[in-house]
């Protein structure tokens, strides 16, 4: 576990006051990330169903998962083994039975069948089906919205959590440094995506990496028009922009990151986009403190980048953290226009003023902190299009780092 | 795009029969490959919502996604730019705005909205509030349940597909080895876990690596009797156990391995384990054959077992091939009691008796495909319990490869 019990214990409690503020008296987490949150559980389980069940009344959550999985669950929580209910492996990817008819018959066997039972509606591990199931196995429940309850306890973090997203950060600033220095002509877009994925995985001496809840994304060329694509086994070329985006994880935290650099002298368009994306992101840096609305920041970035007359219709950022595949953001916090949210201290933020135009795109973004009287960025590393004018040798690959320059200062 | 247009095309032409079989006229896909095989789409934007719509009387399906990712459609996708339907981004986990309130306004305007629309009930991206926020937004059509349509008609495999598979089959034996090697006392298991990503994706010098499904799972010691932990940063000791499952992948097609090592001369419990599940596991290639049905492949594996007081309560095998985080199974074919499916050739599985035990476990797995006569392996690499009882310098791992012996033939 990465925390004491005690700290657990403190989640749950918030956890059964923000149900009794909205009338639920039984919780069904799915999330994986909330799992771990309150549990401490961590496993590559959650493609099949499981959940942890919080009650109003009771000390200690319920772990139902998986036979197999309930091992795991015993090795990695803080909860007694009493409270850990495996289900039989009939119950996985069946065509006839419902792990949630199981949940069903355990909260009936336990006595809370009759009550009011909040759901995570819009998490990706409580299918349709999942819901479907739950409420003809419970048909005297009031089935309750509880979508994203335990999610936004998430959004202030504790010293600790604080503390394990630096370390994140390390990590992104090392394997965003390998991608800088290995992209280059004639270098296969997955040789370098490989180098990241080993970067993030080592992490330092000090402390290994965790598995990102995303994966590298480094699209190039034209396919730079477009944020989400992977990688190919093709080659770089000259004159490429590559956009890359990466996380470093540390045990489930995530700090993101991206960059863009391009393979030759850029088109002016391009170094002009990178410029003035950048003075948005810094503008953004500048004002962003506790009291302000989260809807703030995209109107600085949006009033920046206005003055030459681009626009940016997408989110410029969001709340990010503890997270698992396939996301590392947290669903709560989006920093767009009708965002209300105000900032404080110890909220953590990926700002990723990203622009994707008809056939190519420019990103740089930063993972930060609410501090008490303004934010910091997590990783340090030059907010800057990056440019490789001369092209390396495709072995030696250490001569760069000379070329990302000094560390600017927010 | 992987294959040509014509494969496309064939493929929904076998969507919109068995659509027609199933009474639904319109289908939604939100699966990730689903989505992929019948229109080529390939990228990471699935932790938002996106979708697939095959409409019985229209000859190509219409993507709709984030309007961020509508290049990507564009370029990786044979559809008409016409049929692709960006949403605005103010839908992005927005507690407000449903993507699937979109889609159904979309529906209503080519007319598709008072007809029998299927959906994928048991989808990991089709959460229980799209379900209600489609039902919501679509007061006139009659939904149905499409769960699994599209999977089923990927269970087998084209030769295209097989070569695809190979292609994965080649890296997990190469990222196996690498692994192997490496494991040892006083290595960190992020380094382990850090070699094994980079040799996924770097793949061979002729063709490279996609991201596999799972993250490499390589519990050790006490915590090997859990098969879905992943790693920590401590080093291995002496008498560790660490059970080893992974994935080739090659554009999204898998070949899933698993292998078990011990540090240091096991135990005669876990030789024995070990060999009896070894034993098994070669009784089920000798039988597996086309025209039986997927459960006599479990009975054969749990008969052999049980000559030596030996059980398994979990599934021996499913059917694997192209897909997306979290899973590399098909969720169709799974092998057990109770499954009737006869197999096919083409058909592509993951055998995996893994047995897990109150303190260790033993994993020992094939990729498989059913050839004309019989079943053939994709990966090739000694089943058996691997020892490494003379501790290597921590520097030098390149002398272990002698160990990991001859490779045996099915």
């Amino acid at each position: 576990m990465n925390f004491g019990t005690e700290e657990y214990k403190e989640r749950i409690r918030k956890t059964k006051e923000s149900m009794a503020k909205k009338g639920i008296e039984v919780l069904l987490i799915t999330d994986p990330a909330n799992i771990n949150y309150l549990s401490g559980y961590d496993a590559w389980s959650f493609y099949v169903h499981q959940m942890l069940v919080v009650i109003d009344d009771e000390d200690q959550p319920f772990w139902i998962g998986r036979n197999q999985d309930a091992n795991g669950a015993r090795m990695t929580t803080w909860l007694f083994h009493e409270n850990i209910f495996p289900y039989p492996d009939e119950y996985v990817q069946s065509t006839t039975l419902h792990p949630m008819k199981y949940v069903a018959e355990i909260l009936k066997q336990i006595g809370q069948d009759k009550r009011t039972i909040g759901v995570e509606m819009e998490n990706y591990y409580f299918t349709a089906r999942c819901y479907e199931a739950l409420k003809c196995g419970l048909p005297n429940a009031t089935i309750s919205d509880g979508s994203l309850l335990v999610n936004w306890l998430r959004l202030i973090k504790s010293d600790v959590e604080i503390e394990m997203i630096k370390r994140a950060a390390k990590i992104s600033e090392i394997a965003m440094t390998k991608a800088l220095e290995m992209v280059d002509v004639g270098v296969r877009e997955c040789d370098v995506a490989a180098e990241i994925f080993r970067s993030q995985i080592r992490g330092t001496n000090e402390f290994g990496g965790d598995y990102p809840a995303i994966v590298p994304l480094l699209p190039s060329g034209e396919r730079s028009a477009t944020p989400h694509l992977t990688w190919t086994d093709d080659p770089y070329e000259s004159g490429d922009i590559v956009t890359i985006e990466l996380a470093g994880c540390y045990k489930r935290y995530h700090s993101p990151l991206a960059r863009t650099i391009s393979l030759g002298k850029p088109a002016d368009k391009i170094q002009i986009l990178s410029d003035v994306v950048v003075e948005g992101l810094n503008a953004c840096l500048e004002m962003i403190k506790p009291g302000i609305a989260s809807e703030e920041i995209e109107s600085t970035f949006k009033q920046t980048i206005s003055k030459f007359g681009l626009t940016k219709d997408s989110r410029l950022g969001y709340s990010m953290g503890l997270n698992y595949p396939p996301d590392w953001g947290e669903h709560t916090v989006s920093i767009r226009s009708g965002d209300k949210t105000i900032l404080k201290p110890n909220m953590t933020f990926h700002l990723i003023p990203g622009i994707w135009l008809d056939d190519y795109g420019f990103e740089a973004s930063e993972s930060i902190r609410i501090t008490e009287n303004g934010c910091e960025t997590f990783a340090s590393l030059p907010r800057q299009l990056f440019v490789k004018e001369q092209f390396l040798p495709l072995i030696n690959s250490n001569d760069f780092p000379s070329d990302i320059g000094e560390i600017e200062e927010v």
